[in-house]
């Protein structure tokens, strides 16, 4: 029966069979040392007997392996422990080094990250790395069972769709049996209309969004969180449901991943039960004042500023994620509601620098729907808006809600520097492969 | 304070505030009564004030409403309660009746489909069609916590693909900043390379075909599990997990969901601990005995098959799962391990009649690998493959999985009579709204 590495410290004494990856070789003493991971990490084995070692002979880290052998206490190795009188049996040889060294963490450098990606699923091989997704994969878990607590439930929404510009971003166009199809950049359109049937929907799934941007913020594959609800009374109900699921989620995940976070070097995050909230206009004055600098003719938040406030805020509010609201009425999308001439019903959750959601509150009201679409180019009988318009015609609550990126939650949660360090297999203008 | 409909059964004699869609009127005895909607279910209240009634003059269904009144025990109403002396704020006025009525379960007939889908977030107002999909929430959630358990990690792999055609079906293809690429198929050559990084991994996603097909079985984008688990001795490793799998699921999703699968007019799925394994070659046998035809032709099982084992191993092993083992050698795919030369390790899983998923082992020896690529066509140095084959030449361990249909699933459990009705907005070969 196979035991993993991470179960060895409660069989010290016993005989036990492991199976995993030759990860390092060493010779120490005279003696033969050799790390093997598994699943559950690493464990050092010790063989003695010179027949043992003749079987790794011209093999190479990576080579599959089964070891059998006595668990001991042994402080100075990993885990505290270390496998003695090891017997090998060499299950898939390899007789390659590997393209890269994985037996220390890798370096990402914004000039070896072309590397990093193009020996991904070797590179992470390294156990540190591996770990960012399964910090990753944690986050998702723990977004979706405080969804579920809160009465949300899952959809699933199409990807290939007739119209997908209402995220405004340049959209990938295909042939769909002779018509022509868009591949969707957000579930907007259809979690919208889906609040109508259970009030509180979530999606979490792929968006495409054909920007021919190369930045560390860009890509044209990410992973959102989609999530509308219906019934509020104000915006900040919306704003209320993503800070606690922010604080949730982020204090869960420090409970349950803290030695890969630290592994990984992340900054356990500081975070108040209730997040400031700024409007654009107050962060243009703060920043403004602080900096010297005259913000009045500006219109969103330059990245400077977001950077800056999320500084502003962890030292004045205690808290590193801030909501900048009143978002600017001229640059609101169709969707969301107006509040007044200046501004919409619309906030963008900073946390560490980074906008991770926008957070708006959707006009529910068909007529100004309409009008609405209007102005942004879309007339009422638009076949491909008919569902949508329908949904409002026959009664859809004040409802809101927010794309969030977990790409960037990810990123920011561990301090990596790109976003593309979060995604296993990322994608933008140059990368379509592996 | 808002309270939910599904909540009143506790709040006898108590007043409350209601908000939901008005989903029927209809006067009796001098009285009017309205059924209002929320997600908890459906309320009754009584309106006996002219004023109250008169506020509902030339409104819909889908009126959005708030109600105050008192809770009072009323056996013959849905839920066992009713609200008595009823006040109405309307919040969203509705001006026009529906455009299908929803007050009754939709018509299912094949006839009817186009009908159901082009008005499908009307109809799902509908409280018993609403539940298909609160149904296939929980079959999702159900599905990752026993995965989760079982100690895979979710990952997320991309849509935009070099290279999709490993499935054998038609792929959509697109322009993507000047290079070609293809919409995956499946998550195929990238959950298999990851479980050299973390043995077990699963991903819930969408996946695309292409295929002109008008089936009740096809559609052009499926949500798809994909599972990969190395480190397996043997076939049977797998399909065990797959039958675990599926009997938690199943029994857990009738427990939790008993309500809404009886509304649905399911059946309660017949199970066995174990399920039935019996390979092509004997069902062939078995079919062609109970049927008086020569099978002896045939390599693919029949969809007539394919229902006919399901009802015998139903009968005559009480269960309505049955694995068929042994696929034939010739219809397998390059990354499948071929058993002898007529079959292959591989099973499909089928479900009162139809393929779930299709289960093989993987081949894993670099050398045998590149021989069957080079027979399907796959050179050796294509680029697209590069990363794919670099993962075996390092090292990856004998391991299996499955795609994994959650469209066919859901059909299948709660009884629908074509996978389109499973899918909140099915696309097909003519269909490509809303």
């Amino acid at each position: 029966m196979r035991v993993i590495s991470s179960e060895l410290a409660n069989k010290i004494g016993e005989n036990v069979h492991l199976e995993g990856w030759l990860h390092k070789k060493r010779l120490l003493g005279g003696l033969t040392f050799i790390n093997l991971r598994d699943r559950g990490g690493i464990v050092q084995a010790v063989l003695k007997d010179k027949a043992e070692v003749d079987k790794l002979k011209g093999l190479y880290t990576g080579t599959v392996l089964a070891l059998d052998g006595v668990v001991v206490k042994e402080e100075r190795a990993p885990g505290g422990v270390e496998l003695h009188d090891a017997k090998i049996t060499v299950m898939v040889p390899v007789s390659e080094e590997p393209p890269i060294e994985i037996d220390k963490p890798l370096s990402h450098k914004p000039e070896n990250l072309d590397t990093l990606f193009e020996y991904r699923s070797i590179g992470l091989r390294n156990p540190t790395e591996a770990k960012v997704f399964i910090v990753r994969s944690a986050l998702l878990r723990l977004i979706r069972e405080f969804l579920y607590k809160h009465d949300f439930i899952e959809i699933q929404t199409p990807k290939l769709v007739a119209n997908a510009a209402e995220g405004g971003a340049e959209v990938f166009k295909l042939d769909y049996f002779g018509k022509q199809a868009s591949l969707a950049q957000s579930p907007q359109l259809y979690k919208q209309v889906m609040v109508g049937v259970y009030e509180r929907v979530f999606e979490i799934g792929p968006a495409f969004r054909a920007e021919p941007s190369a930045t560390t913020r860009h890509v044209s594959e990410v992973t959102m969180l989609d999530i509308e609800m219906a019934f509020i009374k104000n915006h900040d109900e919306v704003l209320d449901l993503l800070q606690d699921l922010l604080n949730d989620v982020l204090s869960k995940v420090w409970q349950e991943q803290e030695q890969a976070l630290k592994e990984l070097k992340a900054t356990r995050p500081v975070l108040s039960p209730k997040f400031p909230r700024y409007s654009m206009r107050q962060i243009h004055e703060l920043y403004g004042k602080a900096n010297d600098k005259d913000m009045s003719g500006e219109i969103d938040l330059t990245p400077d500023e977001e950077r800056w406030i999320c500084e502003y805020a962890k030292e004045h509010d205690g808290c590193e994620a801030v909501f900048a609201t009143d978002l600017p009425r001229s640059k609101m999308k169709f969707y969301h509601m107006a509040k007044d001439e200046d501004s919409a019903y619309s906030a963008d959750l900073l946390f560490r620098g980074l906008e991770l959601a926008t957070i708006p509150v959707r006009e529910n009201r068909y007529e100004v729907l309409v009008k609405q679409m209007a102005a942004a180019g879309i007339k009422e009988d638009d076949p491909a808006y008919k569902f949508y318009l329908q949904a409002f015609k026959h009664g859809l609550p004040m409802h809101g809600g927010c794309g969030f990126g977990i790409d960037r939650l990810t990123e920011k949660v561990i301090g990596l520097g790109n976003i593309k360090e979060a995604i296993l297999f990322p994608r933008d203008i140059n990368r379509l492969t592996p």
